[in-house]
């Protein structure tokens, strides 16, 4: 048994100690609380309330920070919910269920995962789609679904919830839906990171752009979530992988995620999707792009060839953006997608992704370049104010 | 044997005696020349030289109208290029075959095609793409690959050729990539308007956009490219096919084709795509833009469901018309895709086209509202001006 399987194992024997404890109760746990906008979280005591109908109560052992937990603890130009408990990228346990949980049980592995799946909705039914009516994410709600409330509080003052998940805590709340139960032999510090930019990234290569074994592929944009889009295409056997960057540190990172050739829009006189078409003889044959500034969208789509040619759109982009391309390039038989979450049904879907990094495929330890304990967690948010790395994982027990 | 297939019969011994007509001999036959841009065709003899390396000469037999024709026939905002034989729906027989023609001979029942396959190009070779390298559709030129020459001549003054397939001529010369041989049980007075438009709309829906059955689609623009868009659909086994068009007397003629609901945009104060979200509880499965409408694209695009909408994009824009629309509308999944040709490669698909035709699964008749001789072809011109009818078969015999 490895020291991590070891670890998880008294982890759990630790848990189930606690899953008969009495609901009325009050049980205080520590989490990083924003209270602010863009101030240094603090950890606090923390009572986290039992879970009710349909929700799990998770132990989190290992946490990531995402550029979202970033871009709405700054809080500039959404409304602001504050205090709040950010984090969305986790491994935890099973600590308890609530009533008509029947899929999940104490001690079971677990992804919680920022949108949900309720398996009941149109979506949910369509084979073709992962935006669930019921439990789709949204930032504006810090409250849970059941009842309207926070399950966090201290001292009766709520603790608003994030996107669900609220993972910078060592014990949360999430919907039943919203948690990808996971081949317990997975090391929870690896697979944490998966819960949301890399699949994304993966997911939007494998499942939507869908590459074939010798095809061309340009990537734009090389944080996180491009990277794993990259790792997709070289996991389907693609020739070429053009990075697209303003930045060329990039570059040499970028290396190990399969990524061939370089691009710097910077570096050239002309539009970047012609450069790349000359590189490719007409466009390549898939595009994704994962910066989501407009004109980076345009380029992706306009440098797919035409009669084969597909671009995938990942990155979001402010609300005034717009598309706008003229509409020969889409007669000439180009497409044009999006996807949220890499087309990945959390609940349904996120096990093979786990399975992906158990067999090998998929190289995870690749994306964490960081670590620290949770006393610390503020100092991950510093390595991405700085652009330093791609994932820091945080861990929980220490 | 059938009325058709006799009087078929006869025209190919007719043929077959010709085959062997002496090459240094000219021979002039009628054909329905454009003099100027606009102004009534006129029925001339015109020589019709034998077919060079990789051409064959074809016996037109029935021939129909389609808006391209008449667009490049009023030539306004493009190049004139006159004299000219227009025409490019057409059935016909093979009358003789130029050097390295092998998958072709004289008798074959054939279909000319404005656009080819090659077979040998990067288009040709993939499975996706129909925009052949070497002969996909070019409205510019005027002569024949082989050696830049017209065929067509009246006492030694080129006439000019038009998308490769001239068919308002008793014989046309045509590039072996541009013509399709079909079942030769087929009439090829019905099969005719397959050269064009009605597979473009066809393949739009069952190629491109590929409904599921019980599933909802929206066609925009109800002229034959749109019906034929909505009989993939009827094909296809949707459930609910709802027409758009600006003309409320379109719907009864929409209805033979399947359409089950009509929505005129002028009859709401509210984008259409909102009009189409509430009828169908957030939009369509699918949608196909045949009207080249750069506003209806945009609309077409967004009436389409989140999650797993498709829109199709099949009308021919302006040139200046830009395609505009949030990027937000992409991300939440749904796929904007053009098509060309209703993404049929002309050799490899169209006889399958004419088999659906021949098992009763396409209705052909119903696109062929008037019929008339050679020698009144002008009143074809009329009918399409006049927005009368959806196809009119030119007999040559006649």
């Amino acid at each position: 048994m490895c020291t991590c399987l070891l670890t998880t194992a008294i982890v759990i024997q630790q848990i189930l100690k606690t899953v008969n404890l009495k609901k009325d109760v009050k049980h205080c746990w520590p989490a990083a609380v924003a209270w602010e906008p863009g101030k240094p979280l603090v950890i606090e005591q923390v009572e986290v309330a039992p879970p009710q109908a349909m929700e799990v109560r998770l132990k989190i052992l290992f946490t990531s920070l995402c550029h979202t937990d970033v871009y709405f603890w700054e809080a500039k130009g959404q409304t602001p919910l504050f205090p709040r408990i950010f984090g969305h990228e986790a491994g935890g346990i099973v600590e308890s269920v609530g009533e008509g949980v029947t899929d999940l049980k104490p001690g079971d592995h677990v992804l919680p995962v920022f949108t949900g799946e309720c398996k009941e909705c149109r979506h949910c039914k369509s084979e073709e789609s992962n935006m669930c009516d019921l439990l789709r994410i949204n930032t504006d709600r810090g409250v849970m679904l059941n009842d309207g409330k926070s399950r966090f509080s201290i001292k009766g003052q709520p603790i608003y919830h994030f996107v669900g998940t609220s993972t910078f805590s060592e014990y949360t709340v999430v919907h039943v839906g919203c948690v990808a139960k996971i081949n317990p032999a997975a090391s929870l510090d690896k697979v944490c990171v998966l819960s949301c930019g890399i699949s994304t990234g993966l997911g939007a290569t494998l499942n939507v752009a869908k590459p074939k074994k010798g095809s061309t592929v340009a990537i734009f944009g090389l944080g996180a979530v491009g990277l794993a889009a990259a790792e997709g295409a070289r996991i389907a056997g693609a020739s070429r992988i053009i990075g697209v960057d303003l930045n060329p540190k990039r570059f040499d990172e970028a290396k190990k995620f399969g990524v061939t050739e370089f691009v710097n829009p910077k570096d050239y006189d002309k539009p970047v999707q012609e450069v790349i078409a000359e590189m490719t003889d007409g466009g390549v044959d898939r595009s994704v792009e994962c910066t989501g500034n407009i004109n980076a969208m345009i380029s992706a789509f306009e440098c797919v060839h035409d009669g084969w040619g597909v671009a995938v759109l990942v990155g979001v982009p402010n609300k005034d953006d717009a598309f706008k391309t003229h509409p020969m390039n889409l007669l000439n038989e180009r497409t044009l997608k999006g996807t949220f979450f890499g087309n990945y049904k959390p609940r349904s879907d996120l096990p093979s992704v786990v399975e992906k990094y158990m067999n090998k495929e998929l190289e995870v330890e690749k994306f964490i370049t960081h670590e620290v304990p949770f006393s610390e967690i503020n100092k991950a948010f510093e390595y991405m104010l700085q652009g330093d790395g791609l994932r820091c994982v945080i861990r929980m027990d220490a």
